[in-house]
């Protein structure tokens, strides 16, 4: 018997976000791949593309103009998920047959007016704007009688189903908390009712002082790839203070957040030298008006690509129907992220 | 205000076997698409390809040859997950990083020597072949000491990750039982403590009395799109009877699960007259040595498309963060369903 090796051997994790295991599998990094490869083209975009439907003084799909802004602009999506709309229910009560009405608002948050640009690429001043522009929505919408969730976020590149390269995220705020946020809520709320602390900021100090998984400090976030991380160069940006959301951040908290996005999306972009896709967004406190002590201020990036630019991670098969799976360790993960400069790829050559 | 209507308005539909919500918006199905396409190629595949590691006679990856087999043929996985060794591992605990070895198997199933088929150009008694493998092999797997979950699965197409068009699926056995099967687990036991009776058989009784979601039926199993399905053609394959695992089928049984398999994946091929991806996996009780009378066996198909045979649902953003969404309705998708022929696109021709 070989005596246990987590660089070399099977294992699986504790998340105690989620209260769920994950499977590492890190021999099985250099199987062949000979599956789907993604398409990997890197125009250089124009600054304005009169075809697309985000850029200032262009049309929208349903026929309305945007204005000739500059900066962040935010907009109700034409095509949202949800309805503002209050509508009467009758809730008959079925066992198997559980459902009820939703209302909601759908934003739309352009970064900035220059279609070519992505974070990496806009200045800390400018992202510190975008942070601007995210807390302003989520008091807004967060004030809304009926809303009690805000999720704020990003899909980048058309791998993650984002149908416009234009610099732009999302805002989905509702009457419900979310499936996923709500598991992650009732963790930290039992984690601080047992400890009287955020399971974040005790998490971090751990992580602070082993440092094998930091990828980028500055004087108030932590960029990381969590022990607990499912996708490839999955990482997590935590407050060093437990704020519970973007409301309880000053102008220079925000700022150090700006440049924290600004350096991890670089680093990302400079991994395999294009625009990186990802999934990202932020876990805070609901808007529901009640106290949330237990609630600490993260964002998750999950970028779906694993070997290089065209071959992603596949979350398939056993990973749908049983557990989540990843080859890479977290820590060889970290180790990359780590080496990689803060310059961008474009501005160094 | 308007009455509530589940074919126009979003709502949340609770899904009993995990414990959570999904969001529904019908109201979205209608938005234009400009994101990412898939591929779409239909070659003509040959019946042998001197190329495929998965071909009778070939050569795999790692130098061993296939033999001269015909029908189904198993091996051990050359790139598994798992591996088979029992490391010494001493348990040093710690609050954030919580991690343990993890033993287990990883198998393929070729379904049949013939590289062009899938299972729904196979014939149902070829099929049945299939599923007394997968009965043996959860036998044999599940018999062994250390073995406590016995994962079937199949990745179809290469949308789904699945590297080789040659037919065939997965089984990854191991110690632990994974975070998704034990969460079902949790909630059957539930019910069944609460109850006295399986869940699933309970559901059924409802959905076919109602009969709105029931794709298919025969003597022994029902196909049919669960009221809280998240991808758009997501479908359910239930034994009428309640057998906790594949051991308890029948000969007649097996071949029922064989051709409502082979009408349920014709259908599929048939909706938009390709070669249909999805990812299928076998749920059902743990060969813990433990009684399971909650346990009741079921199949799940996740297919990825959504409007053709290019564009799929992007699971990303929202749905990463905070709550799987959907927009065409469960009883949409099943009207769809129902209607489409039995036979093969390709043997009408
Ligand atoms: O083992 P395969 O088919 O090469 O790999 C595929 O299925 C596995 C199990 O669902 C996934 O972990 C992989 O990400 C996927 O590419
Ligand atoms: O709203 P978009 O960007 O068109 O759509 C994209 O993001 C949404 C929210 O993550 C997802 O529900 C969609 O599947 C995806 O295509």
């Amino acid at each position: 018997n070989s005596s246990f090796n987590q660089k070399k051997h099977p294992h699986r994790r504790y998340n105690p976000l989620l209260d769920e295991w994950i499977l590492v599998s890190p021999q099985r990094a250099n199987r062949p791949w000979q599956g789907q490869t993604e398409r990997v083209t890197e125009d250089q975009l124009p600054a304005h593309d009169e075809n697309c439907y985000l850029c200032s003084g262009n049309l929208r799909v349903n026929g309305e103009k945007n204005p000739d802004y500059t900066g962040v602009y935010v907009f109700d999506n034409d095509f949202g998920s949800l309805m503002k709309d209050d509508v009467e229910f009758s809730d008959e009560k079925s066992d198997f047959f559980t459902l009820k009405p939703e209302r909601g608002i759908n934003r739309v948050i352009c970064f900035s007016e220059n279609h070519s640009l992505t974070l990496p690429e806009m200045e800390a001043d400018d992202i510190k704007k975008v942070v601007d522009v995210w807390q302003e929505q989520y008091e807004e919408l967060g004030s809304e009688d009926y809303i009690n969730h805000v999720q704020i976020f990003e899909n980048r590149g058309s791998v993650m189903g984002c149908s416009n390269p234009h610099p732009h995220g999302q805002i989905w705020a509702q009457a419900s908390i979310p499936s996923t946020v709500l598991k992650t809520q009732e963790n930290l709320k039992k984690y601080f009712e047992k400890n009287g602390s955020s399971l974040l900021e005790d998490y971090l100090k751990r992580e602070l002082e082993v440092k094998e998984r930091i990828v980028l400090e500055n004087e108030d976030f932590v960029a990381l790839v969590p022990f607990w991380a499912i996708w490839p160069y999955e990482t997590m940006v935590v407050s060093k203070r437990k704020a519970e959301n973007i409301l309880q951040f000053s102008d220079s908290e925000k700022l150090s957040l700006a440049r924290i996005l600004k350096d991890l999306t670089t680093k990302y972009d400079n991994l395999f030298e294009i625009s990186f896709p990802y999934s990202a967004g932020i876990h805070q406190s609901p808007t529901d008006g009640k106290s949330h002590p237990e609630w600490h201020f993260h964002m998750h990036f999950y970028p779906p690509l694993l070997r290089n630019a065209a071959v992603k991670k596949f979350m398939v098969g056993y990973e749908m129907l049983a557990e989540p799976q990843r080859d890479i360790t977290p820590e060889q993960s970290a180790e990359i992220l780590q080496n990689l400069s803060v310059v961008h790829y474009k501005s160094d050559k």
